[in-house]
């Protein structure tokens, strides 16, 4: 089986698109989630261009990636300066990486109107810039931009452009479809003529502009590219990069290539969502093996067919990349997963319990509402004991009302809450301000709560995660709220789901408080 | 040049996807845009499967739709009767239509475990079929489901299926890839064959299974097909169908080839829109050609690229298909963006304008703090005309108070919202109910607004996002609201950064509706 290596780009190509941004941690927490579906490489920025990118290479140092490493990403040198002079070429080699992905031009009409400079100096940054990372030690992914549109126009320069990078000993020639305007026919011919020429291994880098980066990328690999770059759900500028999620599974599944290990394809849909979570944007339902609607079936003949043979109307088995034929199954919804979780909490229940059924009807039901319970294991948990009539309520509500107003006697503090709870036959009242309603309630309930319960001023509240479920609602959609709490031993994340945030987040506050208690055994 | 012909069916294999159901109205609609645009087939849904399909087919004679032919869809005979004794094939008849498309099937695997029927009885519901709508006057397209993976596993009976409805008479064989998981290279070879020996025009019906719907129609119209189907946005079953703006871009554009009339090119992103709203989903932002995204460059040194030609990172020309390019403005735009942007709003401000300095610094504190202008252009729009003293409010807000409470007296109401809001020397002042306090505000805003200004009940708010900032500071961290409006004629986007949701959300709220009366000329 012939070998493709992968280079995630998500991190430095797709945070160009349109309302991507990503914080240190969630560049840190995106890389250890690639890094565990065994890819090669991890594009993860550009030190040169922000303080921000820097400190994530300094960061990395930290964490334990395995065979994948992470590359940083910058231009070839200025013209006419040398590399080493060049401020943007020490910053790469600043950020410690082995390997350096450096792009250079390789269309004749770039180096005369975007460059401004002569087509020899444009070969002269190239050669310098690739020979003086190799001179320091890094391997260079030379990235040469607009090939193809290039080579269309000027096939010799094209052809200089990337000659000069492999002659100044770069590693990897990828051949980037820029513009996103290649068709797979065109792809395939241009290819085929370069890996014959060049002994270097060659890559393909498409964008979606005409629908077809994924199909280019197919056809790179059957010209003879052995190395793939996209983001993995495809985001980035414009129309986006070619979808790596996919291509993954068209290479290994279909085509018989080895890209990653063979038992992590099934990790395909779990990193999806990781992905899309950390970015705060939807998986598109339609995304080829690991979007939620990619195994549905809606036409009754289909459904009917799908129960007569599944191969019949699948072209997969929606298990080989982690998804499932129901939408509304997640992970943790399969049978086993949830016998063993609820075995924890009552060690009579196993695999084949009446409870076990039941609770997984009942959380069908919820995730398809909207709620999250994976990863939200505490709210789960206080789920499940309440279904097995092992749960006793440490409080109740009388009531909460909550006031903002602008403008606001304390702009700081422009809400304020009043909460009324009750344990056993002892009710306490009080309120709070707050920035915002979240905050004002936060600080209220605490305040009622550690009169009954002491321990619940060591929880800590350090995440808070609003996701809006059906955005074309506008500001009548549901939202799913996601609080993580900690306390001195452990963390624990719970869930709220409402068309209303504060009632959201009352679910999420109040099921935090209650497994704090329920955890030091205390209720 | 080579006319290819346009199958839509956006009203029938499109109504399969998740989430996508049409009123008659909606078809009515959908159906006349389409033939605007110039179409050769509108497929609008299967007479025998609803009423109000039979309904539409009735009303569609009221329609002038030029020279687009409505085709009605539905399946072959039942096995072992006569088609003129068959139900369905009588209601296909009586939908009145001149073309029929008629669905069969040609992979040996689903006669045998989904129709349950004889081989050679499969080919005698084809050819009897067939010939019956030849016997009425009608013209048939013959969609042979399953083509590709038939003929990957019993060439020969795929073969004998589409040779059975040419013999019948059938005016188009359309092969279809209806599991979706074919590539470009395997449709062009299987395509190649057919064309050689049919002497019927041959079509072509993808699925984005593997993410190559574009690709491979792309490949089987270089194959030798002249007829191509897909829905208009790509919309369908689990993964969706071939976009067609997308292909008849491609096609017309990039190819030659003759699909629309050439001056109606224009319209493909005006059509979009349409349909988008009708469907009340939203166009992927990333779709090409269309998408909002489609023209959008955000990295600076692309921006400036765009700048010094456009053809540096545009493979077309945004207006030839009716977009627009859209500069996104974020920590990686540079001078120029911002100097073009204002320059739209005042042609005296260059890239070398005091104002053009003053403005990047003002927007590096605001993207430090967390807002983000790339996306919200209208926000940065009022955020500019008030940097260049050309702004007049249109309201004054006196104040706003928002009561929450739980329990709730209106369950589904659970919060109310006061306002008062100031114009010239009048006052109004108004309460509404809502879910969730956003809601609330965003009701009792417009209530109050629409007495001065009736225009602002043309806006409709299609997007809300919230994103945390500093999530680590919990429910007291900062939250950025992105709001996207839109009226008839456009669509906006508006940002507010506060640690109150409740602030934020009011500041994207506002800019809403005062950039819905800039541009409107009427304040």
């Amino acid at each position: 089986m012939k070998h493709i290596e992968i280079l995630d780009t998500t991190l430095r190509d797709g945070a160009q698109g349109e309302g991507i941004s990503f914080s240190l941690e969630d560049k840190l927490n995106i890389t250890q989630k690639l890094a565990k579906l065994g890819l090669d490489f991890i594009e993860a920025g550009n030190p040169a261009s922000n303080p921000k990118d820097m400190e994530f290479f300094q960061r990395l140092r930290e964490l334990e990636l395995g065979k994948t490493e992470v590359v940083a990403f910058g231009a070839t040198r200025r013209k006419l300066i040398r590399a080493e002079e060049d401020e943007n070429c020490r910053s790469l080699l600043a950020a410690g990486t082995r390997w350096i992905s450096v792009f250079g031009k390789s269309w004749d009409l770039h180096v005369r109107d975007v460059l401004r400079t002569t087509l020899e100096e444009n070969l002269e940054m190239i050669r310098d810039t690739v020979a003086f990372f190799r001179e320091n030690g890094r391997q260079v992914i030379f990235d040469a931009e607009h090939f193809f549109d290039g080579w269309k126009q000027n096939r010799d320069y094209a052809l200089a452009a990337v000659k000069a990078a492999a002659e100044a000993g770069a590693a990897r020639i990828c051949l980037c479809d820029t513009n996103g305007a290649s068709f797979p026919d065109e792809i395939a011919a241009i290819v085929g003529e370069v890996t014959k020429i060049l002994s270097v291994p060659v890559g393909i880098h498409t964008h979606n502009d005409v629908g077809c980066a994924v199909a280019n990328a197919m056809a790179a690999v059957e010209a003879g590219a052995s190395h793939v770059q996209g983001t993995y759900l495809g985001f980035g500028e414009r129309c986006g990069n070619a979808c790596l999620a996919t291509l993954i599974a068209n290479l290994q599944a279909k085509r018989g290539y080895d890209c990653i290990p063979a038992d992590r394809l099934c990790r395909l849909t779990k990193t999806a969502r990781y992905i899309a979570e950390v970015t705060n944007l939807l998986i598109p339902a339609n995304t080829p093996y690991v979007g939620r609607s990619a195994f549905a079936h809606k036409g009754g003949m289909h459904v009917d067919g799908i129960y007569k043979n599944s191969f019949s109307f699948e072209h997969i088995s929606p298990e080989a990349v982690g998804n499932t034929r129901h939408v509304l199954l997640s992970e943790f919804a399969g049978r086993t997963a949830i016998a063993n979780r609820v075995a924890e909490l009552d060690a009579s229940v196993t695999r084949d319990s009446q409870v076990t059924e039941e609770l997984i009807e009942k959380l069908k039901l919820l995730e398809y509402e909207g709620y999250a319970f994976e990863s939200a294991g505490a709210s789960f948990e206080i789920f499940a004991l309440k279904h097995l009539g092992r749960y006793t309520p440490a409080f109740s509500l009388e009531y909460f009302k909550i006031i903002s107003e602008e403008p606001a006697v304390n702009v700081a503090r422009s809400c304020c809450a009043i909460i009324k709870v009750r344990v056993g036959d002892t009710v306490e009242m009080t309120s709070a301000e707050g920035e915002g309603p979240v905050h004002a309630m936060d600080v209220a309930m605490r305040k009622a709560l550690e009169v009954f319960y002491p321990a619940l001023s060591e929880v800590r509240l350090i995440d808070y995660k609003v996701r809006v479920m059906e955005s074309r609602r506008a500001t009548a959609a549901k939202v799913r709220v996601l609080i993580e709490s900690r306390d001195a031993g452990s963390v624990w994340t719970t869930v709220g789901l409402s068309a209303d945030i504060i009632d959201a987040s009352w679910q999420a506050l109040r099921d935090s408080m209650e497994y704090k208690l329920i955890k030091d055994g205390i209720i």
